[in-house]
């Protein structure tokens, strides 16, 4: 049994804890939180043994009527490997407390690479984070464009891959944010870093991305083009597609045509928090012309990377290899019942999905 | 003196009407409206003859104490040409009342292409509606692709373009129109129509588009890749895109990163309604990277198409050839005017605009 510490209980922290108590070789050490608030109470509720990221904190969290199990040290001492959701940049500034515990830990995506020996996608190079004491979980854009590039490249090979990301502007419990009513090229340099970070993963890849940002905060979509080394029939990318596990092919008859649909969706099949482990990617959008391949994906970014986390610490601790352990997260998540994702079809008779 | 009038007194007719005012070599022969409003209020002050679409609306009209100077047949039989600026699909319904009356005509872009005898963008296919008694200006993003494509073609050859358009949901005043809150492909089908609308102005052009709508009311902004014949310096593509009259490459310095932005300095520079006629191309988006061009560009969705409708009327009379109209059409408005044109450096020291 895995004890795991989670450092960071936000948005990725306390779905990667809940994520992580649901697998049947892993246990929740303990999780911190910088002060009380309703996340915190919600922890203590759900039985997270809680730990104050410092001696302040821990008379807030007494004042407020918590419970304290210790600190952050005490959680990193006490557990086998911490997996760091706190924000970008401070992972890095944590290191140093990890290592001095002998503490394996992974890092969220927001973290520049540097902070680990290898940055990690289960799909992708689920090996090369083998015994690795410091893995970084790529973001979750990084995440949905590995997931589609690692078929498509095993199968046809990629001269070069294309996407234009159209970013939310912020999650949904952060009101702060914008933009209201406008449409920003973010960064307006090309490339965006999603290029450069896809190639953490894949070092070889040919790949140019253009980032966007936009008043919306359920999903990412990403307009995504490849431009294959071969010649594919349209309903052999789709059959592709449709056999990898953390691939959700939206189909037709389902009439889904938005984030705010999926994500009705996944509330109505009891997904927790309505969290949207897959990519979605619309069926009939896929198309090739030619050499190139043409979709359109939904990447919620507030879940992709759960399951991530979880392989990486099966991976670092070499509980099991890719397909086991895809099969052991996906299974404990739910990921695969049947419940919640719908049957996907042949290709349409209609004609979705298409060479042209 | 050409004498126009305009079908049609919404978000482009208006727009239009003002601009065949002022030019040199046309006049207003009057407007018509469906019935009293702000607009046709708007409209009367102005001293645009109003007329009225039916004798209900003549009624109409009437109590509400507008005078009108008779009914739409009574102004397609006094002009010498008709915008139409009609909602989509209701032009072609007109088109045998301008017919009978043997008064040529100039459709909108949300027409069919059949409507008219040929597709028109004053840079790309001027001359090809020389004599032409229907014409069709192709929509706002067809003509900022136009735009751009135009001077890459002619000279470094392109062989593949591709483009997203992340478009606005609706204008300021549609406020029934959503989405709210959504990133929506939009179609979620590849090519969306933009692609094929392209190609009615460069029939021999190989595109494929993908189409997204936002919550955003205020520009569409379009990610562009252009793979080219060849792999040109970024500095001469740059230049090249800077001799365009219809093309404001939007400099660093300038620090506009929004659509919001461009709007607020268009306002300030005093353009008529805040308007935008050119491409707003970010200069530090400007990117080869091999053969690949890539830029984001924003399109004024209520305005890029008023200087085309004004040239493709000069077109269609022979009263002049595309230099000369474009000049005298960018002249009359103001285009050209250093008071609402940032004055475009040269490739920014700092290395905005580059190969990589």
């Amino acid at each position: 049994m895995l004890h795991v510490g989670v450092n960071g209980y936000g948005t990725i922290g306390k779905r990667v804890a809940d994520a992580v108590r649901s697998q049947p070789d892993m246990t929740v050490e303990g999780v911190t939180k910088t002060g009380p608030d309703f996340a915190a109470e919600r922890a203590s509720v759900a039985g997270y043994d809680l730990h104050a990221t410092d001696e302040d904190a821990v008379d807030a969290f007494r004042a407020a009527g918590l419970d304290i199990a210790g600190t952050v040290e005490d959680l990193v001492d006490a557990s086998d490997v911490i997996v760091d959701a706190t924000p970008g940049g401070v992972g890095a500034e944590y290191r140093s407390l990890y290592e001095a515990h002998d503490t394996p830990a992974v890092f969220q995506g927001a973290e520049s690479p540097d902070v680990a020996e290898m940055s990690f996608n289960a799909r992708s190079n689920f090996e090369d984070a083998r015994d690795a004491e410091y893995v970084r979980v790529v973001s979750c854009n990084t995440t949905g464009l590995s997931r589609l590039l690692a078929p498509l490249s095993e199968t046809y090979g990629v001269k070069k891959a294309r996407a234009t990301l159209v970013r939310r502007g912020g999650d949904p419990d952060q009101s702060g944010r914008g933009p209201i009513n406008d449409i920003l090229p973010n960064p307006v340099e090309v490339p965006s870093h999603h290029g450069p970070d896809v190639q953490t993963v894949f070092p070889d890849l040919s790949i140019d991305t253009l980032g966007l940002t936009v008043p919306a905060t359920l999903m990412h979509v990403h307009s995504v083009n490849v431009t294959l080394e071969s010649a594919p029939d349209v309903r052999d990318v789709r059959d592709l597609l449709d056999a990898e596990s953390r691939v959700f092919l939206v189909p037709r008859r389902s009439r889904i045509e938005s984030c705010g649909e999926l994500r009705e969706y996944a509330r109505d099949a009891g997904r927790p928090r309505g969290d949207i482990w897959e990519n979605c990617v619309w069926e009939e959008s896929i198309t090739v012309e030619g050499r190139d391949f043409y979709c359109f994906q939904a990447i919620h970014q507030e879940a992709d990377v759960v399951p991530e986390n979880v392989d990486a610490l099966r991976a670092m601790f070499d509980l099991a290899d890719r397909e086991e352990s895809v099969a052991r997260t996906n299974a404990a998540l739910g990921l695969t019942d049947e419940a919640v994702r719908i049957e996907a079809p042949g290709v349409a008779a209609d004609g979705s999905g298409r060479n042209r």
